[in-house]
C-alpha cells in the first residue's frame, strides 16, 4: 500500500478485517507499506498492522512476493504508481478520483486495458458503492422495481471548511487534488447514482464557487506551501497565507443517456452536514432515497403497493438476505463507514483469486473523470451546457 | 372572489375563519363569488358560505360595496381581471404565478403602483410565506442568526401526473396555465427563498423536461379540449388525446445576488412526493432545514453552540412565541396547509384597514415572474446561462 | 354549547366548518353559548360565531329550537348538564373524560341508555378516533393487516408545568379536574388504543406521582383559588401558594383481552414534549406507529412483504382514499389538530340526522372511567395489581 | 477467550482491532481460543485470529502466558469459568448478564472483590455503556445538563422469534439463558438507564409472557434438546417440540432512588423492531433520547435555551471531541454495533494495564441481576411492588 494516512487507515482496517469475516479464495498479508517520511510510515506500519515499511513506493514494484498494490495517495501520484505498477504485472486497487486529469484518467485505463489481457486485474476505490443499501439500490432498479427513471438528485454535502481560518490543506491546492470538492466528493455520486441507475451523465450546466479564496498555510506543511506560493501573502493576524486553487462548492444540472434530470451537489461550506451524501431517485413505479450518515437504511416508495398504503419504507439494510450481511451481525445491529471498505476488498480478492474483473474498473472510473471534466468546462465557460466526452476505450486496441 | 375549485375552497376556509381566531381592525364579509358555470357556482357560494354569485366578474369591480377582490382562477385571466378591479379603486389579492408573462406582470405591477397612490392595495398569494415555519426562517436571517448565506437548496416536488393516463388537465395546457411544474410550483420556492434570504436570484441554467408529451382529453372538458386540439390524435384506448404544452420538471442552478449557490427543482414526476415543498440554507454561522409536508417544524443548525452539542434541532413551531401561533391552540396541537391562508387574510386585511402596504407586493410577484421567464429562456437556449431580467418598475413612472 | 375556553374554541371551529366541508343530511346552527362570565361569554359569542349567549346553561335545556347540547366544560360540572340535557331530550356531544368519578359517569351511561330508547344520542369527546391516521390503524386491525396484538405502548406526553413557578389552574385540582395527567391525557391513549386494537383493558399496575407539591396561585382567579385553599401558605416569592392535588404523572402496565401486554404513560413533565401522544403496536403480522405531533403520518410494519424489502412504511394519509380526506386539500397537504374535531362533527351530525348511534358512546366513555379508576386504585395501593371493574350496562335496563 | 458464537466473534474483532486504533500501555495478543466442538472451534480459531484452540476452558487457567480471560459462553456456565479465572488471578471479562441466578452473582461478585486486593481486575460486558452517545449522555446528567431527572422510558424490542416455527434455541431454554428477553436484553436496559441516570432501581412492578409456549427442536442440536424435553410433544408438522420456558417479554414500571418513574420493556415479539434499544429521559432542564438502530445519533432537548429555539437537537456523535471517536474516521463518517466492544477493550486494557479499576465491576452486574430477579418475583406474584434486593456487598468482607 501507497499513503498512510485517512484513506491509508481505512483501507488498512479492512485489509487486516476481510479475511476474518468472509470466506475467500485467497487470504491477503499486509506486507508493506511505504510513505515518504520514513519515522512516521514506520509508526503507522506498526499501528496499522503492516509487516514492513518503505519510504520509495518503487519497493513494492520491485518486490515478487507483492501481488497487490493499492494506491491510497493523493491524486497527482495516482498515475505514475498505477502505470509502474501495472507495468510489472501487479493487480491495482487505486483510490479515486483515478488521476487529477482525463489525460492521465486514460493513460491508465489504457494501461489497464493491456495488462488485464496479462490477466492482470484493476479496480478503482469507490468504495460507496458496497454499501449495502447502495448496492441494494442498483439491484432493484436493475429488477425494475422503479420503473423508468425520472429524477436523480444528489448531494454530498460537508462543512469542514467553512471557518476561514482552516489551513491550506493539500486538499485545497490544485497542483495536488486536481479540483476540490468537486473531485473529491463529488467524484462520489457522480459514480455512485451512474452506478445505481445504470445511466450516464450525457452533459452537464454547473457553477462552481471558492467561497473562501485565501487561507493560512498549514504550520506543519508550510515548507512545501511556501515554495509553492513565494513569499505569499500575510492575513490579518499576521500569519502567511496561500491561495485556495480548487473550488469549495460545485452544483450542476444534468441529462442522462436514459432520459432523467439530474441535479448535483458538492460542497465543503454546507454548515451542519458531516458527511451528507443524499441520493434520491423516481421512478415511474417507485423511489429510493439514501443517506450515507444513516446508512444502514435505505427508504423505498413502491407505487404498485395499494394507494392507501403506499410510504417510504425505512428499510433497516441489516438482514442476512441484504447485500453483503450475511457476514456480519444479527439483524439491526448496525454496520459504519470503514465496513464498505471491507466489501471493496472482499470483492476486489475474490476478482483477483478467480480471475474475474472487478468493477468499477479503471474505463468506470476514467468515465467519471469525464464528467468532472465537462463539469469544470461548464463552470469556466459561464455555465454553458457542456456534453460528456466519449471515452472511447474500446477502440483503443 | 373569482374562482371556486382548489385555491378558491381555500381562500373561501381562510375567509370565513380569520375574524374568529385573530382580532383585527376590520372584518372581512364573503359578499360574492363569481364562476363561469351558473349552477356550479352557486353550490359553491351556498357550500363555501359566500352571500350570493354571479357568472360575470364585472359584478364585483361594478358593486360599490365590495371593497376587496380576491383573484383565484388560473393564470391566464389574472391580468385583466386585476387590472379592471384596480382601476375601479378595489383592494386586489391575486394569486401566484402573478401572470402568464412578463408582459402581463409588469401591466400589473404598474397599475398596482399607480393605485397604490390613491391609497388602493394589492397582494400576491404566496402564502408560503405565511407558514409560522417560514417567516420564523426570514427573521433569523434577518438577525444574522445563519451569517453569510452560502447554499440555497429548494426542491417543490409532487407526483399527481406520474400516470401517464392522467387526463390533460388546464394545468398542463399552456394557453391557461402559462407553463407548468415551473410556474405553479416552481415559483413558490423561488419566492420563497428569495424571501427568506433577502437575497435575488441573478442568473440561471436551466433544464426543462415533458416526460408525457400526449395525454387523453378529460371527459368532463373534452370539449373544451377539442376545440384547442382540433380533431386530435387518439391513443392506444381510443381515446382522443391532446399535446401537453407544460413542462412536466424543471431544474436550475443559479447565483444570488448575496453571493450564494442555489440549486432548484420543480417536478409533477418526483414519485412518492406528493407535496414536497423542501428548502435548506446553509450560512457561514449555521443552517435551516423546512418541509411543507411536516410544515409545523423547522430545523436549525447552530454552529456557535459547543461542537459536541452541534445538531439539527427540531423546533415544533407551536409556541405562542412563534410567528402567526398565538391565536391557535396550544404548542404541540399542529395547524394544516390551510391556516397559511388565513394567516394571509390576517395580514391582508390588517394592511388594507390600516393603510399599510401588504407583502408581497405585484413589484415582488413581477420579480419572481421574471425568474420563470429567466428559466424559461435558459432551457429553450440549451441551458445557457441567463441573467434574470431587471424590474425596472421604479422608473416606469 | 356549554364552556367557551380551549375546548369551546376548538368545537367552535370545528361548528363552522363542518358544513363547509362536507355534504351532511342537516346543518348546524350555532345558537348559543353559555359561560359563568358574561363579559367574557359576550366576547366569545362575538368572536367565536355564536348567535347568542347566556350565563345560565339552562338555557340551553330550556330552548326548544335547540336540538344539540355541546358540553365542553371542566369534568365537574359534565354530568350535571348532561344528565339536564338528555332528560330534555336533547343529543348531547359531552368532552372526555366522561365524568370526574365512576359513580357519575355510570348515571350519565344509564340516562344516554334510556334516552336512547326515544330517539336522543350521546357521544363522548375522544376526538381522535377522528385522526384520519387513528381511523386507518383501527381499520387495519380490523382487516386483520396487523395479525394477533402482542404489544400495546402508548405514551401521551407534555411539560407545560415543568416550571415549578407554573400556578395552580383548574387543571391541577382534583375537585374540578377530577385528576391530573391520567384523565386529562391519559384518558386518551386508554380510549384510543382499545379503539384501535379492538380490546379492552382488564387490569392494571400503576404508579403515579405528584413531582411539585405546592404551586402559586394564579392571579387571574386567586380568589376562586383561595376560597378553596383557606389564606394557604406563602412561598419562596412571597406569593400564596395552594396544594397540587391531582397527578403531574401516571404510569402503568396493562393486559388487554385479546392478549397482549402494554404500557401507558401520561405525563406532563416530559421536557420538551408538547403533544406527543405516541403509539406503537406490534402483531404477529405487522406493527403501526402514530404519533400525534405528526398526526398526517401512520408507520405501518407489514410483515409479510419480502424480507428484504420489509420496513417501517411512512404513509402521508392525505390521498383521497383515506378516511375523511376526500373532503380537504389535495394529497400532501396536511391538516391540523382541529381537523379531528370538524370529523367528529360530521359523524355527530350524521348519526343525529340519520338515527344512528354514534361513536364513542356514553357506555364506551364510561369504560374508559373504569380504566382510570382502577389505575388510580392500584396507584393508591402500591401499584398493587388491579382488576378493571365491569361496566354491566346492559344488565341496567 | 472461551465462546465463539455471536458473542466470541463480536470480542474478536474488538481484540483484533483495539490496538490498532488506540494507543494503549499494552497490546492484546489473541493467544487462545476454547469451545466444546473441536472443529468448529478450530475453524473459529483460524477465522477469527487466535493462536491456538482449546476444548477444555480449563487450559486457559492453567497457561501461565494468559494474563486475561474473556468469558462469552451462554449464562449457566459464567459463574464456573470466572470463578475458576478469578481464583487463578487471571483478570476477568464477562459477557452480561453476570450470572443466571443472583446466587451465582453474589459469589461472582465476593470473588472479584477478593481477587481486587490482588490486583486482578474484572468487568461485566454491558458493552452498551460504551456507544458514544451512551457515554456522552452520562456525562450529560452528571453535568447537570438535564436537571432533576423526573423519566426514564427504556425499551429493548426485537422480533426474530415472532414465527411460531423459529426452533427452541438455547436462548429460549431457562436452564441455560436463565431468562428470556428479560435477561438477554432487558438486562442491557436496566444497566444503561442505571449508568446514565447514576440512579438505581428501587422496586418495579412486572408482567411478563410467553406467547408462544411449544416450539420445534431445532434441527442442528436435536440431539441436546431431546434429551432435555424427553421424548416430547409433537406438533402440527409432526416435529418434535419442546416447551418455551423464558419469558418472550417482559414490561415493568419502576421507582428510581432519585425521584424518576420509569418503564421498561424487552420484548422479542416488536415485529419490525430489530435491536430497537430506545431510551428517553426526561429532567427538569432538558430531555435526551437514544435508539440503538442509529447510535451515532443523540437527540438533546434544552430547555434553557430561547423557547422559540428549543427542540430535540440531533447531535452526530462522530466529532473528535466526543467519546471514543478522535480514533476513528472523520465527522459524519459512522461507526457500527461492533465499535462498542474495541471501546470496552480498550478500557479494560487501559485499566488492566495501569491498575484501576474498570466498569461495570461484578458489583454493578450484580446490581442488575438484583432488579432482574425483582422483575420475576413481581411478575410470579401477580405483578405485585416488589423492591429490589440491597447489594450489600461492602459488607460482605
Amino acid at each position: 500500500m501507497v499513503g498512510y494516512a485517512f484513506m491509508g487507515a481505512a483501507h488498512s482496517q479492512a485489509w487486516r478485517t476481510v479475511n476474518r469475516v468472509y470466506d475467500l479464495p485467497a487470504r491477503a498479508r499486509m506486507a508493506l507499506i511505504c510513505g515518504r517520511d520514513a519515522p512516521k510510515v514506520a509508526d503507522a506500519a506498526d499501528r496499522l498492522g503492516w509487516d514492513a515499511y518503505t519510504t520509495d513506493w518503487r519497493d513494492l514494484i520491485n518486490r515478487d512476493d507483492i501481488d497487490v498494490v493499492d494506491v491510497c495517495t493523493p491524486g497527482d501520484s495516482h498515475a505514475e504508481i498505477a502505470l509502474a505498477a501495472l507495468a510489472a504485472g501487479k493487480h491495482v486497487l487505486c483510490e479515486k478520483p483515478l488521476a487529477n486529469t482525463v489525460a492521465e484518467a486514460r493513460a491508465m485505463t489504457a494501461a489497464a486495458d493491456a495488462a488485464r489481457v496479462a490477466g492482470v486485474r484493476s479496480m478503482c476505490g469507490f468504495n460507496y458503492r458496497r454499501v449495502p443499501a447502495v448496492t441494494m439500490m442498483r439491484q432493484m432498479v436493475a429488477d425494475g422495481r422503479l420503473g423508468v427513471i425520472r429524477h436523480v438528485r444528489a448531494v454530498y454535502l460537508q462543512d469542514w471548511i467553512v471557518d476561514p481560518q482552516f489551513p491550506l490543506v493539500w486538499r485545497l491546492q490544485k497542483d495536488r487534488a486536481g479540483s476540490g470538492a468537486l473531485g473529491d466528493i463529488g467524484a462520489h455520486i457522480i459514480d455512485l447514482t451512474q452506478f445505481v441507475t445504470g445511466q450516464r451523465i450525457t452533459g452537464v450546466s454547473a457553477v462552481t464557487e471558492t467561497f473562501i479564496k485565501e487561507r493560512p498555510l498549514p504550520a506543519e506543511s508550510s515548507g512545501l506551501a511556501a515554495s509553492v506560493d513565494g513569499a505569499g501573502p500575510v492575513d490579518g493576524n499576521g500569519s502567511a497565507t496561500g491561495a485556495v486553487t480548487v473550488d469549495d462548492a460545485a452544483v450542476f444540472v444534468a441529462r442522462l443517456d436514459g432520459g432523467a434530470l439530474a441535479t448535483y451537489e458538492a460542497s465543503r461550506f454546507a454548515t451542519g452536514r458531516k458527511n451528507a451524501l443524499r441520493v434520491e431517485i423516481n421512478g415511474s413505479l417507485g423511489s429510493v432515497v439514501f443517506d450515507l450518515e444513516r446508512l444502514n437504511e435505505l427508504e423505498f416508495y413502491d407505487a404498485t403497493r395499494p394507494t392507501v398504503e403506499q410510504g417510504f419504507n425505512r428499510i433497516l439494510v441489516t438482514e442476512g438476505e441484504h447485500p453483503y450481511m450475511s457476514a456480519w451481525w444479527p439483524p439491526g445491529h448496525i454496520i459504519g463507514y470503514e465496513h464498505s471498505f471491507t466489501h471493496q476488498m472482499r470483492d476486489f480478492i475474490e476478482a483477483v483469486a478467480t480471475g474475474a474483473d472487478p468493477a468499477p474498473s479503471f474505463a468506470d472510473a476514467l468515465q467519471v473523470q469525464l464528467v468532472l471534466d465537462a463539469v469544470a468546462r461548464s463552470a469556466e465557460l459561464g455555465s454553458s451546457w457542456t456534453e460528456v466526452e466519449p471515452a472511447l476505450t474500446a477502440v483503443a486496441v
